[in-house]
């Protein structure tokens, strides 16, 4: 009976390619989970590296500086909620529906990891191209919900009101557990988001 | 013709304690407002007494050091909410026209400079017992919410609902302000509370 061959010890270019995406992740998800905690100006890279037992330089070669590594936490924060923007433009229904949709998605990216860090971070940490780009893609995420409103009040699904202030409102509601321990620790993001934004929204539909 | 007696240079007991206590409150009202803008560490009394043109020494004689700055900031703050609880329960009509009655109050608090910083303060500056302490006091704002809130489901003005986290996502929303800037800048606070607690409100009375 022949043995098969044994595995080659050499990776191929793909197993490498896979490997390096899974390094660069875990280290992403290390560094934002510190930030949250700590917050930016109080974490250190040298930790980060430390929790996954690696040396700082090894973030260094896998993600750059700490600025380039909060940039790449908030791009992975943004690409979420810009997402519950397509996929809630797609939903079918009503305005209302739509805009449900939207806050559902909103709700659960604030809750996680990377949106948390979109929610938390201000201005402060990053150099003037960072804030202007940081500004910018938070205001296309605040367009986003006040034309759900406005398609909401435009098809009758929602009462007309001041749309502006109405997304203000519904954001800072469900902007709120991104900083502090949210009631009901049994109940899942998915569960919460959904009984938060039904408490919010149920008003909005004409009586 | 008599000339008038010249209004003696030398103050009285009662004005030297109202020169004292303006002095106080416009040390803590500058302090407050750069805790706010600034953080907590990130302000200086050194900064705080050149805004108004004094010595950091003479912030230490009226006031006392940094973090009984911050304490005595805070204990205005939650003056404000406790005053706000108190009205409220003695408010006529229904558990809902309560839980507005304390809701826009409540708002409106986190629109003041003090209120603001009751919020914006996590327990990281303070000391054990300080932490403990504005643990306690916030825990009181929020039991009452919950408690008007319970009335307001046991008198059958607001539908059934889970007191907690609805407690939990109305302080969200209010909150929000003392954090960000506010759309509608050319709203009162007042008229900015009323308007958000009446979007937050309507939905829960029953259909």
């Amino acid at each position: 009976m022949e043995t098969d061959a044994p595995a080659s010890p050499f990776r191929t270019r793909e197993q490498k390619a896979e490997e390096r995406s899974a390094k660069r992740r875990a280290l992403l998800i290390a560094a934002v989970r510190m930030f949250n905690e700590r917050g930016y100006h109080a974490t250190l890279l040298e930790d980060v590296a430390a929790s996954l037992g690696v040396s700082k330089p090894t973030i260094y070669h896998y993600l750059g500086n700490k600025e380039r590594v909060l940039l790449e936490c908030i791009a992975l924060g943004i690409e979420q909620y810009h997402r519950a923007i397509d996929e809630a433009r797609e939903a079918p229904g009503s305005g209302l529906d739509r805009l449900r949709h939207f806050l559902r998605a909103y709700a659960r990216a604030n809750m996680d990891d990377f949106g948390r860090c979109v929610i938390r971070t201000g201005p402060e940490p990053l150099s003037p191209e960072g804030r202007q780009g940081l500004r910018e893609r938070k205001r296309r995420i605040d367009a986003a919900m006040r034309g759900f409103i406005e398609e909401g009040i435009a098809d009758g699904s929602i009462v007309p009101t001041d749309s502006k202030l109405l997304a203000f409102t519904l954001a800072g509601a469900l902007n709120w557990p991104a900083r502090w321990h949210v009631p009901g620790g049994e109940l899942s993001a998915e569960e919460l988001a959904s009984r938060m934004v039904d408490m919010l929204t149920i008003g909005l539909a004409p009586r």
